[in-house]
C-alpha cells in the first residue's frame, strides 16, 4: 500500500507532473523528479516541490524510489520506458497521467515485463495552459481520476494506485478497463475537442466576437488546444475516436435534413430527449 | 425618444417578457401587458412589475400606450399582429425580441403598413428554464441587445429601441442588418444548440454521467432545451441555418479524415489555428 515511507519519483515536469509533485509532497511524500530541462528542475527545486531531481536516470536515482509516475505524452512515453527500464529495481510500480488507455498500458506492461507492474491511470483535469510554472494540485480537486487495470495487474497495484488519487484530493475514483476508457473518452472527451476546433476553423470568425453569447464561449472553451498533444492523444486513439465522431456526423447530418425538410416533429422529439438526458449530468 | 412619460405595452409575458416588464417598471415606466393568461397577468400584477394587464387587446387599451413590445413566438408573433394592428394608434413603435429576424421584421413592417413603425431587436439573453415566474432583468446585464432596422425604419425608431435596451442594463448595442444578424445567429446561437442537442442523441449515454468533466457539461449546457421555441427558431431560419451546419459538417468531415489517414499536420494547423482564433472570444 501507499504510505510516506515510499518514494515517488514524477517523470516529466509539465502542467500535470508538476501539479502531481507539489501535490504529493504537499502530502508528505519523498519526491524526486527526471525531466529533460535543468531550468524546469530548478523552478521545481526552488518552490520545493521536489526533494531532488536529474536530466536523465541512473540506477542509483532510480533505487530510491518505490513508484514512478510517467508524466510524459503517449509516444514519448513508450519510448523513455524501453530506455529507462534496465535502471528500475524490483518491485517497482510504474503507472501513469496520459488521457488514452489502450495504446500506453498494454505496451508499457509488455515493455516492463516480469517483475515491474504497470498499471494505467487518467487524472481528469487539466487547464488551457501548461508548463510547470502553471502546475498547481488544486486542479485535482473533485475531479475524476480513472484507474484503468488490466488482467495483468495485482489488486496491491490497483488500490495503491487508487490512493495516489485520493492522496491528490481526487474527487472521485473509478476502475475500468482500458478500452471501456478509451470509449468513453474518445466521446466525452476527444470528441468535444473534436467539435470545438471544427466550429473555429469551419468559418471566418473575425466579426462575431462582438456579438457573441455565452452558449458559443462555452463550446468552444476548449477550442485553446495545446496541438501537440491532442493530435498525439487522437491518432493514438484513433478507432474510437473515429466510432464515436462518426455516430456524432451522422446525428448532426440527420437533424439538418430535419431542419431542410422542415420536420418539426423530429426535432422537437430530438430536443425533449436531449434535454432529458442532460439533465443527469447536473453537476 | 424614449422617457418616461411614455407608456410600454408587453405583449407575451414568458421569461423574456416578464422580464422586460420588471425591468422598464424598475426604471419608472408605465408598463401595461397582454398575454392570454390570467394567471400570468395576476402573477405580474401582484408582484407589481405591471401596472395594467389585458388577456386580449382592445383600442381603448391600445391608446394608452406608445411603445409595443411583442415578447411572442415567431409564428404567433405575426398573427398576432395581423388580428390587433386594427387597435394601434397612429405613430406606435412597434418592437420584438425573437431570435431571428428576416422572417420576421419584413412581414412585421409589411402587415403594419404606414403610420405604425415595426423595428426589430434581438436581447441575446436566456436562461434554460423559462415563463413568468423566472422572469427576471438581471439577465440582460451586460449581454448583448441588437437592433436591426431596414430601410424602412427611421432614425427616431432606431435611436428609440437602442435607448430601450441601454434602459434594460444590456452591456453592448449593435446595429445591424437583418441578413448579417440571421447569419451570425445561424452559426453562433443556433448552431451551437444543434451541436448540444446532436451530442445528446447521438448515443446512448446513461453510463457516462459519473466519468464526465467539464468540457463535455459546457459543450452540453445548452441541450437543455425549449422544444417548441428552438424549433420555430430553426425553421424560420431554415437557409442561414442550413449553410452554416454545412460549414461545420465539411469541417468535421475533414478533422475526422485526417485522424483516420493519420494526417498529424493538418490536426496540428488546425488547432492552431482554433487556439489563434479563440483568444479573441476572451471576455
Amino acid at each position: 500500500m501507499l504510505d510516506r515511507n515510499k518514494g515517488i519519483m514524477i517523470v516529466g515536469l509539465g502542467l500535470i507532473g508538476g501539479s502531481y509533485a507539489r501535490g504529493l509532497k504537499q502530502a508528505g511524500y519523498r519526491v524526486g523528479a527526471v525531466t529533460r530541462s535543468a531550468d524546469t528542475l530548478g523552478y521545481a527545486l526552488d518552490k520545493g516541490w521536489i526533494d531532488e531531481g536529474a536530466t536523465s536516470l541512473d540506477a542509483s536515482f532510480a533505487a530510491n524510489y518505490d513508484i514512478i509516475v510517467l508524466a510524459l505524452y503517449p509516444g514519448v512515453l513508450l519510448e523513455w520506458l524501453a530506455a529507462n527500464r534496465q535502471f528500475f529495481k524490483k518491485g517497482t510500480l510504474v503507472t501513469d497521467v496520459t488521457g488514452i488507455k489502450c495504446a500506453v498500458v498494454y505496451r508499457a506492461q509488455e515493455i516492463l515485463g516480469p517483475g515491474i507492474e504497470f498499471i494505467g491511470a487518467h487524472p481528469m483535469a487539466g487547464r488551457e495552459v501548461y508548463g510547470i510554472r502553471n502546475a498547481d494540485n488544486a486542479i485535482f480537486k473533485g475531479a475524476n481520476y480513472l484507474v484503468t487495470p488490466t488482467p495483468a495487474n495485482t489488486t496491491e497495484a490497483v488500490e495503491c494506485c487508487e490512493e495516489l488519487g485520493r492522496t491528490l484530493g481526487f474527487g472521485r475514483i473509478s476502475r475500468l478497463s482500458p478500452e471501456k476508457h478509451d470509449e468513453m473518452i474518445g466521446f466525452l472527451s476527444q470528441l468535444t475537442h473534436c467539435i470545438a476546433v471544427a466550429l473555429m476553423t469551419c468559418r471566418d470568425t473575425s466579426n462575431f466576437p462582438e456579438y457573441t453569447g455565452d452558449s458559443f464561449r462555452d463550446l468552444t472553451r476548449i477550442a485553446r488546444i495545446n496541438a501537440d498533444m491532442w493530435t498525439e492523444l487522437f491518432l493514438q486513439n484513433r478507432e474510437a475516436l473515429l466510432e464515436q465522431t462518426d455516430l456524432f456526423i451522422a446525428q448532426m447530418q440527420r437533424i439538418r435534413d430535419a431542419v431542410a425538410s422542415g420536420d418539426a416533429q423530429a426535432l422537437k422529439q430530438w430536443m425533449t430527449l436531449s434535454t432529458e438526458r442532460r439533465t443527469l449530468f447536473d453537476k
